[in-house]
Parts: structure tokens; sequence; C-alpha cells
């Protein structure tokens, strides 16, 4: 798979969370939903520290009840946290004892790693409207937390045990060097994308060995997650429980500030991390084939170019027509069209690219005439990119989705029963 | 299949645009796309007088060639028109020679019916991108006009000509009775809803014999299209075609304006009509099993009603559990919470309805426990209405889709190619 990266940041070939110094994880089968397969589904992320943390929340009105836990204890402590504690299996959403589960799954926790139960936070994904058992959970703890490693054995733990329908553990870290020293970012993220909004989503941690004040790490983190999270959609339903949360436990020695000459590079490297993982969640959206990249340039804004870019990747048209290979640009331009921006028709160029090459379809908002052999070659492959050029200023943007399959439609035709 | 109707306004058993007095109606097969099937693709409406006219377009952006020369007709003659000409299998869209060819169509009409180009209004719907030839219409006009005739044949054979991949014409035909006179409004519209951007999907033709300004006519046209048509989605895609056009040949001898007795009477008898090809639309949508419709009540406003129960049916995932036949929801919560209108979750109630009966599914913002044998024989039925209480106040508002299967994804897979 193709990664994404850029000057002075370094991909690790392998790494998680655990890649940055200052953290351990584990994961486990506790047995949150009876389950012949015995899937992992508890997560623990230790920090070997109190950390600065910063987290953004799904803006669905309808919310699991880890979130406003999740606010509390943010607030309470600050921005700090020493722990996190996420389950699969059940979202904790919509049920009367939602809230006292969430913050009974910190306490038990807390209990049991000796901290405060302010310092820990919980995370929860599955199914909506079903109580969530706590003795699982209470039970798998000790040896969740004797098992704790600070090697990418324990972060694929932990990114394993947070999977639900996802076909495999989504992780990524990068090094970059600030002052003369190495510093990590690792994350790990469920998906299967957007596309189980009654699964609770995406959730996803990001670690790193870099210090900074949790007001910062915050914006850095929004600004971030806007260009990628944000861009990601499956199929527009938004899930109730989507969390994406960031631990910088300063490890490193390094100290990062707005005006600090690293914190370009460091925004940069978080972002390389964020649009690795959407990009995951994207290809293992559920039931795709393929991954569907939209890129828009010649926009006058960023924010414009983005908003045609998900346009594009959300329409159940164009997603069909990229299941079946087919190079059906009207659905973009129709696409296109219906985006909440202003677009000149007659300034709209598409170009369909892929590993295999790049065709030109249309021009000028209106078709030219191309190779439907060599659009079928490029359509066979895996990952296929939208290109549109509005032709009205300089700003791009980028929005990531997958096609629409048959299995989509079973897998979410009987999902629940 | 249900129909809506109200105090006052009589649905006609059988019935079209032919149903009012002063139209004439025909279709037939003229070769605009070499097909084995010889399925028609020309229809011709034709009133006996220069009628006033109203027309509501689609709001993409990206919009096919017959909607510029259609607003400019209709402003030449100050809202008049006397014939339409409707083409399928191309969408005339997205083509260099669209606009000519726009109006070459009303040119040859004129020219064959002897009346002034300004008078016809020519629409077009089928493939975006491929020039369209003039020469099969030509061919095929002094026929299709011979033929023209006042009756429901008529008028069932021109809705018959304006389907593309649709599985039934659409028509309905109501009547009212205002100063002691019978009224008419007729109808006929094609799909397969929004389902087909790229076919330049939805048109509707709407005739009256009642007299009315145009502006009035517009006017009303418009707020009847807000509740009906605009409540329709299949995927949210909206087409580049989108046209509806009522004519009014005032032939029953009632004149109405705003201030009549029978105005209001007129605007529902049009709504009943709207809504009941809404409904048509919405239950042939491309791959469907079954209509899905979404009732909102409870709403502070009917806009803030609409736009949940939209939010609701458009909803990929609800879709497919819809299909699947699974009382899921936590989907339709998940879809409420994401509308752009503020929601209060701990007061969300959720009822599913079909002819089977109806089941609570959902209460304060929480699972009630339910019967999953009742909700699997409600299911089964073909028309499902989710019924959501916002408790919030008193406004309501309805809107219509369909389930996602995966003849939808076949469909939409391989349709250009």
């Amino acid at each position: 798979m193709e990664t994404i990266t850029t000057d002075g940041v370094h991909i690790l070939p392998v790494g998680g969370i655990c890649a940055p110094q200052g953290f351990r994880a584990n994961g486990c089968y506790a047995g949150i939903k009876a389950s012949a397969s015995k899937r992992p589904d508890l997560a623990l992320v230790k920090a070997d520290t109190l950390c600065n943390a910063a987290a953004v929340y799904t803006r669905n009105q309808v919310q699991g009840a880890h979130i406003p836990v999740m606010r509390e204890h943010l607030q309470a402590t600050g921005g700090k946290a020493s722990a996190v504690l996420i389950n699969s299996k059940n979202a904790n959403a919509c049920v009367k004892d939602g809230p006292s589960k969430a913050a009974a799954l910190c306490a038990v926790t807390a209990n049991q790693l000796e901290v405060s139960p302010d310092e820990v936070l919980a995370m929860s994904t599955g199914v909506i409207g079903q109580s969530l058992p706590l003795e699982p959970v209470e039970d798998a703890l000790p040896e969740l937390c004797a098992g704790l490693t600070a090697d990418a054995e324990g972060a694929h733990k932990a990114a394993t045990a947070i999977m639900t329908t996802d076909t495999f553990a989504k992780e990524c870290a990068v090094e970059i060097e600030v002052d003369g020293k190495a510093c990590r970012i690792g994350g790990m993220a469920k998906g299967s994308g957007m596309i189980h909004p009654n699964m609770g989503t995406t959730l996803s941690v990001l670690t790193t060995d870099i210090a900074m004040e949790p007001a910062l790490l915050e914006e850095t983190l929004r600004q971030v997650v806007d260009v990628t999270l944000n861009c990601l959609s499956i199929d527009g339903d938004q899930s109730t429980n989507d969390t994406c949360l960031v631990l910088a436990s300063g490890a490193s020695g390094v100290t990062l500030t707005a005006d600090s000459p690293g914190y370009t590079l460091f925004r940069t490297a978080l972002c390389v991390v964020l649009t690795n993982l959407t990009r995951m969640l994207a290809r293992d959206g559920e039931g795709a084939s393929k991954l569907l990249t939209c890129t828009v340039v010649g926009a006058r804004t960023q924010a414009d170019a983005i908003a045609v870019a998900k346009n594009v990747i959300d329409s159940n048209l164009l997603k069909c027509a990229i299941f079946g290979e087919d190079a059906n640009w009207g659905r973009v331009l129709c696409a296109i069209g219906n985006a909440p921006v202003q677009v000149d028709q007659d300034k709209i160029s598409v170009t369909l690219q892929s590993k295999a090459g790049e065709i030109l379809v249309c021009e000028n908002g209106m078709g030219v005439d191309f190779s439907e052999e060599k659009a079928a070659t490029i359509l066979k492959e895996e990952e296929i990119r939208v290109l549109v050029d509005l032709h009205e200023g300089e700003a791009r943007g980028t929005a990531w989705g997958c096609d629409l399959t048959y299995s989509y439609v079973k897998i979410n035709g009987d999902y629940r029963t």
C-alpha cells in the first residue's frame, strides 16, 4: 500500500502506539459479548507518567456515554491522562446505565493500575443500545495489566483488540528530528471507516514522546483531524462514538510550543500518521474492494477543495461505478455540481488515475474522447484516484472513501441480528 | 398501493396528463439510442391553446442543456407554452452542442405543430456526455404529432416514453370541485428517483384545466414541490436535469387567484398528485424492494421535521437494514443525531410501522424491550414507515426513499458500458 510521507518525516517499518517512548500496551479477549471466535475485545494503553492529552469527538448529537465522561476527566485533570481502556463489541450508547458504566470502566482500571480514576479514559465501540457487562472487564484486567509491554507486539495486540468488523489492524508510526533529538508519533485506529455508525465506528489513539501543552495539543489535533479523519467518508453516516485521542509523554526530552522551530514539522508528522490511518480505514471500509481517493486542485480555498472532494467520494453512484470499473465521469460532474461550493461547470476537468496510468475524461465541463480500454486498465487497480481541477484558484484538498459493493449491502443487511 | 388523498380531492381511477381538459399526448420509439428492445423514447404533450406554465429545476450547478433553454422560452413568452417534447436515453448534458440541440428540438417540433418555437419546451433524460442525434426526432415527429390523443391511452404512451430504467409508468390524476365546476390536475413523472443523476433523473409534467397566472402557478408549484419531490431521496445525488413543469389550460372555465376560495383546495390537490408521484418514484427506486417512509412529528418547524426525515431515509446503513428486515433502530438514532437540526436525544422515540402493525423500539432515546418476532413480521411488508417523535413541538414532515439492495449495486456498477 502506498504511504503518505513528507520531507523530514520517516515512516517506521513496524510500529504503532508504543513506538514513542513512555508507553506500554496490551489487548485480550474479555468476553464482552459471548463469541465462539473469542476475538480480542479489550485494549489498554498505559503511559509511564501522567501525559498531556487532547481529544476530538464525533459531532453527532446522539453520543456514546464514554464521550461526556472523557470530557469530564480531561477537564478535572487539566488535560492529562495516564491510561486508556478501550472495549469493542458494545458501544455503551443509548442505554440507561451508559454514563455509570463508562465511569465504572475508568474506576476499575484505575483501581488495578493504582492511579486516580480521573487519569483513566475509557472508550467503547460496538452495537448501540445494549447494556455493557462490567464483570468480564473486571475479570480480564489483572492479566491485561500484567501483560503490558512497550514493544510493537503490545501495540499490535491493542490495535487488534479494538477491531470490530475490520479485516486488519490499523497502525502507523513516524520519526522526526527536533533539536537534534529523535521524536516519534504512533497511532492506531479502528474502522471500518464511518460505515458502522451503530458500532461506534472510528476510534483512534495517538501517542508521542514530545511534550506539549494540552491546549496546543488539542488545537494541533483539531487542525490535523480536519484534513485527515474528517475527510474520510464511507457512507456519510457519522458514528455516535467517534473519538480521536492523543497522549504526549514528553519522554523524548523535546518540548514544543507554537513558536518552536520544530512545531510545524511535528504537525506535519501528525498529519502523516493520521493520513495513513485514514487511508487504511478507507481501504478496509465494509465490503470495499477499492480505495477511492478524490483530490481537488484549483479551488479558491482548501475548505472548498475538501467539500468538493467529499461530495465526489460520497456519491453512491460513483462508488458503484468504481466497483464496476466503469469510467462514468458524468457521476463525478454531478457530484461536483451538488457540492456546497460555487463552481463553474465550463472550467472543470476530471482525470482518472491509478498505478496503471492516468486518463483525462472531461475538460471544460465536457466529455473528451478517451480510450475505454485504457480507462478499464486504470480502473482495474485497487486504488483509484479522481483528480478534479476546478480552475478557480490555487488551493487543493483530498478526501478518502471506497467503492460500494454487494458485500456492503450483505454485511449491513444482517448486522444486528 | 396505498394512495395519499385528502378531503375534497378525488383520485381518478385512471388518468394522467390528459385527464384535465385541453391536452393531448402521445409517445413513440424514435431510436435516439440504437436499441434492440425499441422501448419508446420520445413523448409529446400538446395543449389545445397557449397555456400558462411554470417550472422548477434542479439546484445542481451542473445543469442539462434543456434547462437554460426552457427558462429562456418561458421568459420570452411571459410564462406560456403550448407543447412539451421529452426524450429519454440521452440527457443532452455536458456536451458542446447541448444548447443548440435543445433549441433545435423546440424548433423542429414547432415547425411540425405550426406554432412559434418559443411556445415549445423540450426536456431530456438519459446518459450524460453524449451528443443527442436530431435526425431520429425529426423522422418521428410527423407520426408522433398525428397520433396525439386526449384520452388516457395517449397520456400513458407519453408516460411510458419518458421512462429510463423505471419498471412502471408513473401517472396520477385528481378531480376537485371549484365554484360548482369540476377541475382536474394530471401528472406524469419518471424515475427512478434521484438514483441516476447521470440519466437526468426526475422529470415530471403536470397539467390542469384551471386558469392561473404564471407567477402564482410557479409559487404554488414551488411550495408543493418542497414538501413532495424535494422530500424524495434515493441516494442523495441530485440529477443535472431534474425538472418539474405544470401547464394550466383554463379549459375548465375556472380561474384561480391567491385570494380565491378554491385556491387552497387546488394547492392541496396539486400536493396529492405530486405526493403520489413521489411515492411511485420512491417505490420504483433502482433495485428497491421496499418503499421506506419516515414521518417526523413533534418538531419545532416543518423544515426541521423534513430535515430529520430526509436524514433518516438517506442513511445507507438504515436502508441496508430495511432490506435485511432488521429492526436496527440504532441507525435511526444515529441518522437523527447527524441531522442539521438541534435535537434532544433524551426525548426521541421511534416506532416502526407497516400494514402488519407497529412496534415501539426506542423511547426517551433508549432502546425498549420489544418482540423481535413482531418486528420481523412488520418489516416483511413492502412499505415500511419509521415514525419519529422529537417531542420538541407540534410540526411534522415526511420524506420518502427506498431500501439499498444488491440490485442497486449491480445496476449502477455497469450502467454506462
